[in-house]
């Protein structure tokens, strides 16, 4: 059977059935392949011209297919489509290529795999591309500084030994009594080190997913969440994100018909958007959550560099019901490649992320423990934070001045409080992803809006990391993109004579 | 219906069927689950029990189990056995509890979990139960000298920006070319930074594993493998590990009866056993892997530390056929508390790896990854590996000598070449997890057979960790050890009078 030949034969769907569409999908794709339909190496139909064909949302199609990726029915190769991997023998999977020779790690390897950035991207002059701080403000004899005091330590030996899976001890009491007194930890509560909030979302969803439940994330999102998600086999629960971050009635919604096993927000400073939950949005979050029984997770890595306006209550701390679990990080408000975060919730929870995390890799580094412990006891981490507030405060306001000075009419962007990033969204037809390979030529990139996408897309949408960047680079930066967008409308809407009639 | 009104019911297995045994008990029990014969909250009985009343092996019932488990029908209690958690609904799948309150913790924690070490361990004065090297063996002042000359480096900003998921690149260089020139890699391969060994073997699960695949390990087993498998839902195929490493031919039975996905094999000095596999032995498991087409796993964290005998070439090495993958670490020749270590094997695996270890924690630690490069090309790691080898040599010879003087008659050990850990069978009837207890009131710990265990139970089986012990520590430690086994070997086989009898 050809692929294309599959439009003569599209799934039939009951839209009136209480079986979800993407299940009914699954489940007839399942059972051509299980009959043989549809062979070993065929390639199914793209999900957006499927999605076009039955009228439906690409999300269902996507999560059949993801779901078929699963159980390792079919497989994705990126920028190829998906390709039916196994014939069912006796009930079992028997999985293709299966042969005697295991260099045949193709075969043993064909699971989907998210879209890697860009290869180009890192060796511009100026990128927007990276949403870390930035290098020239490492306070580098502060860091030399803190190691001194570690190394000269008595108990230096016990940092390099083998550690506990909860953490360098020290540090995990300095951190849970900040919480408690920030309100952030309550007497139910416990503190598990991790390396940076990525771990803490991995072991959460170690902990609460199994393959095809469904998660509520923010659309757009940050990529590694998506890649961290899908490679569980979650499905991914679209929340729209406007201005002021997560949309709760649409959440509410999204609870009702996808029943996640999850919600992940980032509730201040958002990335990609810079968007922040106002008051009244968190309570309705939690409330939706807690009529739904679902847990929160509260991934919070910009909370701390608020350049402006007046701190929000964290949604751990507004929750009563204990249903939410806060990963914070030292990374980017000191130095990203330490790798130590924590997350901080309810003890049941936090004794089996422990487990995980000790599965996972035994513990975090110590002596980078030791040292971050000691940059933030001596007062060094607090007056760094205030340096970076004041760098990035003005950063912040040099990158929406030059927003409004160089991008064309027609151009909306978010205008965020806090954080590394903002979202600019080019006025149509302009496709950001198009624009960026001249940006590059010209020495200057940034994340098109796919990068980040769940299942809205937004061909105008691009984000802007503007953290890294010297205010004058950001100006030069936007400079150039205004230039190129405005170019590229010119010749998209000639002003002058009207087109020519094709018919 | 109660649990014991099982036994009157017992499910019907058919020894003849092509279909598995455990797939059959697994059937039959989601079949009553679904019916809703078996209603949330009912305990199975327990593994031992129904295996017993079957004739079957234990293994074949926790099989059936854990797939009930990874499909979230049943979940293990600690000590309480195994419960019904959710009823289906239209063929989805209910949680147990699921309702409005999400500090409902239970019930979506309600996933197995490996026995825990015992809590009182760790506070002995002679403990024999963690296998890390002696931390008065640190050496701290070239350490100290490391770190000073990374801190002094004009790239210190680039090791504190983030970094890259494949490690930090002067490190990953200098080991692939190590790697390169001892053989270990070819221009097929590539190599990862990891934290550790443990994150090597997660990360290769993550990739290569799904929930109820079978996994071929040794037996007895390193706990933190048997606790990341069955956490990530694979069954585990134990392969029985004689005083020459895993028994080969019992391999192949188990690739051809259970279809393994994985074989995870530690060559030299094997934990807990300290076996070493011979030179025929590798070439036996090679072909075995070879001709079933299933990858080997190298667990290699001793293999540095070789106190006597002559070096084995590793299984990467042997294997012309590239489908080894070989875990190795810093940890055990360096500083525990610094989590490094690499994995060395085909690039396509590895492209795949660094995708997971970046959805994993994005990088591991620069710091620790710099301080190690400069440790190792500064060749103090070298030099401290020659005092490692001395000692650990010395303490190997003294804990040999203390089991043959020390112990009474009838009990075995292993006579490992390296490493760091030794095994100890206990004559019977003596059971080395009731002697703990009175081992630990007399300031002595080790760990008994049953953290180790996979499917074969060895009640006199323990594990001496030798290496973190001084020589005197390791004589008074076996001198009590074996103190307390001949006064219970004395009043269990009374020379004396015979007893009474009591009928």
């Amino acid at each position: 059977m050809v692929w294309y030949g599959w439009m003569d034969a599209l799934p039939h769907l009951d839209h009136g059935s209480e079986v979800p569409l993407y299940r009914q999908l699954y489940e007839q794709f399942a059972e051509r392949i299980r009959s043989g339909e549809l062979g070993q190496g065929e390639r199914l139909p793209a999900t957006r011209e499927l999605a076009g064909s039955l009228g439906l949302n690409r999300t269902t199609v996507s999560a059949a297919y993801e779901m078929l990726e699963a159980e390792g029915m079919i497989a994705g190769r990126v920028g190829k489509g998906s390709f039916v991997t196994a014939a069912l023998v006796r009930g079992e999977l028997a999985l293709a290529g299966r042969g005697p020779a295991p260099h045949g790690w193709g075969a043993l390897l064909e699971r989907g795999e998210a879209a890697p950035l860009p290869a180009a991207l890192g060796r511009e002059t100026i990128s927007f591309a990276t949403s870390w701080p930035s290098r020239e403000l490492f306070p580098l004899d502060e860091f030399r500084a803190s190691c001194a005091a570690v190394l000269g330590r008595a108990d230096l030996a016990d940092i390099l030994q083998l550690g506990s899976p909860a953490g360098y001890e020290p540090l995990r009491r300095h951190l849970i009594e900040e919480a408690r007194r920030q309100g952030l930890a309550g007497a139910a509560d416990d503190l598990l080190i991790t390396n940076g909030c990525q771990q803490g979302l991995d072991l959460v969803g170690r902990v609460l997913l199994r393959p095809g439940d469904a998660v509520a994330v923010e659309d757009p999102v940050y990529p590694g969440l998506k890649s961290l998600l899908t490679g569980m086999g979650a499905r991914l629960a679209a929340v729209p994100v406007g201005a002021d971050g997560m949309e709760i009635p649409r959440l509410v919604r999204v609870l009702e018909r996808e029943r996640p096993k999850l919600i992940v927000v980032t509730p201040d400073f958002q990335n990609p958007t810079g968007a922040t939950l106002p008051m009244a949005a968190r309570r309705g979050l939690l409330e939706a959550a807690r009529a739904a029984g679902v847990p929160v997770v509260e991934n919070d890595p910009y909370g701390e560099l608020r350049y402006e306006g007046q701190p929000l209550a964290a949604l751990k701390q507004l929750d009563a019901n204990g249903g939410t679990v806060l990963l914070r990080s030292f990374s980017k408000a000191s130095f990203p490649g330490l790798r130590v975060g924590w997350v901080v919730g309810p003890k049941p929870l936090l004794d089996r992320l422990r487990h995980a995390k000790e599965a996972a890799d035994l513990h975090s580094d110590q002596l980078s423990q030791a040292v971050l412990l000691e940059f933030a006891e001596s007062g060094r981490l607090e007056a760094h934070r205030k340096r970076l507030l004041e760098a990035g405060g003005e950063r912040l306001r040099v990158t929406l001045e030059a927003c409004r000075e160089f991008l064309p009419a027609g151009t909306g962007w978010t205008r965020p409080e806090g954080g590394m990033n903002l979202w600019v969204s080019l006025p149509e037809p302009l496709d950001a992803g198009e624009l960026l390979p001249r940006a590059q030529k010209l020495g200057v990139a940034y994340l098109p809006a796919r990068y980040f996408a769940v299942s809205r897309q937004e061909p105008g949408g691009l984000r802007l990391s503007f953290a890294g960047l010297e205010p004058q680079q950001i100006r030069d930066g936007l400079a150039i993109i205004g230039q190129l967008a405005a170019a590229e409308l010119a010749s998209a809407r000639p002003s002058g004579e009207p087109a020519t009639a094709m018919v």
